[in-house]
């Protein structure tokens, strides 16, 4: 008997900022197994930042969505039926999944997930956002201990895992975020040593006061937090460029003061952009690395949950408001 | 009996353009030599466009000129008379020297120069104009054979050096440059495989016809230009930040839209600034590189060459008009 299911679409491409008008929900039945074939009931989608890029028709290092297709990202689920031998019922897999209460995928697109862990760590500190942290930290902005770590969008979940690494790394780690309940959070809860409110604090003033400059700044939002931190760059500091949420949403690019050629200049400073995927051959150690330090208590990441499919696009706007204190998850009943 | 000689001063920090207004020519007297002393009839004056940010009061990568002090670059001359055992009579040395007509410097700080070369090549392809371009190619730029590289300031001493060392090394070169006559030099003079005339030509649109993205980016010039070759940056591409020529007699730094990090972000590319002495422990193994292409004629460059020291500051301000056709000396007969 087939699987009565729902599912987002994605029906407009956002110009400016993405509303939910960009998403239409419809039931559909999903056909009988196959062969390889695994049947999952979705339990908890991620909406990520990367997303946005992905609903505009531009070069990216993504694709574009298509217009009128399932929207899909990362989440976690349980096994209903399974004809991959590999794969069993009542297994928490993870996977590129649609936004969906069931979905039927081919069992070698699913990572079935340790029993021991809770399912959603494999959306966050164990998952990609994990890696994303680690070797943009490491690799790219390639912090060692005594250095001087800013992270923008320090409340998200790329952010406090940035900072929770750079902290086990011996780092005087200083985070960014928009509201001073996120600010607690990094004190707090991720051992953070400061913290700046850009509503309120002049980022770049602030930096003078409280750091010698920065080494490494992780950079998740873009515009003119970013051009405030790297006026504070030391000399030799690397700068990890994983996303511009800032900017996400413009129609045109804003205009700014050209600073940024002219500060690695003279600081002899890099730049650089990068994806998490170009680093896929350590992923196992890296993985292995998260595991061993969430497993210590050193790495944790708060959820902010929105229960309901039919509320994941509001789930996805919120990052947008940086209303998410956390890592922004949807749950399926 | 004591040397007369005329020194040029650095009497005004510029604000924006900078002017003959910033120099005042004083005469004086040099006292006789001590131990180690050397007396140095200056031939040849190197002017540089790094000099100009040296005349601000800001934070660099060198330190500022004090106001009320005689000008100091690269310079090459002959040996009068000497007190340091190293260094003899008649011999042509390079050192940091005064923009004067005679300079007592210790033997110590000067380089004696091979007799088998033109000594003004010290001035440039086998000196600081070819190590930047070395280093900031093959190191920063990471150039190699089948790359796109595309050199801004392409006429200017450094941009004709980086292009001549991508051919060498197998790269597809295009220049940029500002007069059809600098064109003509790199096309024909130097090999480049294509340049742009960036005062009539819309680089951007320019280098989408003529290449198939940019892997290397050698920046002299910063501005509207770099944000052309930026904008056409192919995936895990380098931009080795030499200068900003363009920027450099701004008295704020004008708006630009705001593209830089995300593009770098999109393309996953890297942009890096960078100042010669960096790589001092290499020099060595450079000259010996940059010599033997050298002697084989593979490696030449034009000069441009403004006759006595009382015109010194008119050939600094000929590099901020884009008046010098090569690399820019002053003669001192």
């Amino acid at each position: 008997m087939s699987t009565a299911t729902r599912e987002i679409y994605f029906v407009k491409r956002p110009v400016g900022m993405v509303g939910v008008d960009s998403f239409r929900i419809e039931s559909s039945r999903l056909s009988d197994l196959s062969q390889g074939d695994v049947l999952v009931q979705i339990r908890y989608l991620s909406v990520d930042p990367y997303m946005r890029g992905r609903m505009n028709d531009n070069r990216s290092y993504v694709a574009p969505f298509a217009l009128n297709t399932v929207m899909t990202g990362g989440a976690v689920g349980q096994v209903i039926q399974s004809r991959d031998p590999a794969i069993h019922e009542g297994d928490w897999v993870f996977g590129q999944l649609p936004w969906a209460d069931y979905a039927l995928v081919q069992g070698d697109g699913l990572k079935v997930l340790d029993s021991h862990l809770p399912p959603t760590t494999a959306l966050h500190v164990l998952g990609l956002t994990g890696l994303t942290a680690y070797f943009g930290l490491l690799s790219v902005g390639a912090a060692k201990s005594g250095d001087t770590v800013v992270v923008s969008g320090a409340a998200g979940a790329v952010g406090s895992v940035v900072g929770q690494i750079a902290k086990i790394n011996g780092c005087h780690v200083i985070g960014i975020a928009g509201s001073d309940d996120k600010l607690r959070m990094l004190l707090d809860d991720y051992g953070f040593d400061g913290a700046i409110n850009y509503k309120y604090q002049n980022v770049a003033a602030t930096l003078g006061q409280i750091t010698k400059g920065v080494d490494v700044y992780f950079d998740n939002v873009g515009g003119p937090i970013s051009d405030a931190v790297i006026s504070h760059i030391n000399d030799f500091g690397r700068i990890a460029i994983c996303g511009q949420i800032a900017l996400y949403n413009n129609v045109a690019p804003d205009l700014a003061p050209r600073i940024i050629l002219p500060l690695l200049l003279t600081r002899r400073a890099t730049a650089q952009g990068f994806i998490v995927s170009d680093y896929s051959r350590d992923f196992k150690l890296a993985l292995s690395q998260l595991g061993h330090w969430y497993s210590e208590g050193r790495l944790k990441i708060r959820e902010d949950i929105v229960q309901g499919l039919e509320y994941a696009p509001q789930a996805f706007l919120r990052l947008f408001e940086g209303a998410n204190l956390g890592k922004q998850l949807v749950y399926l009943p």
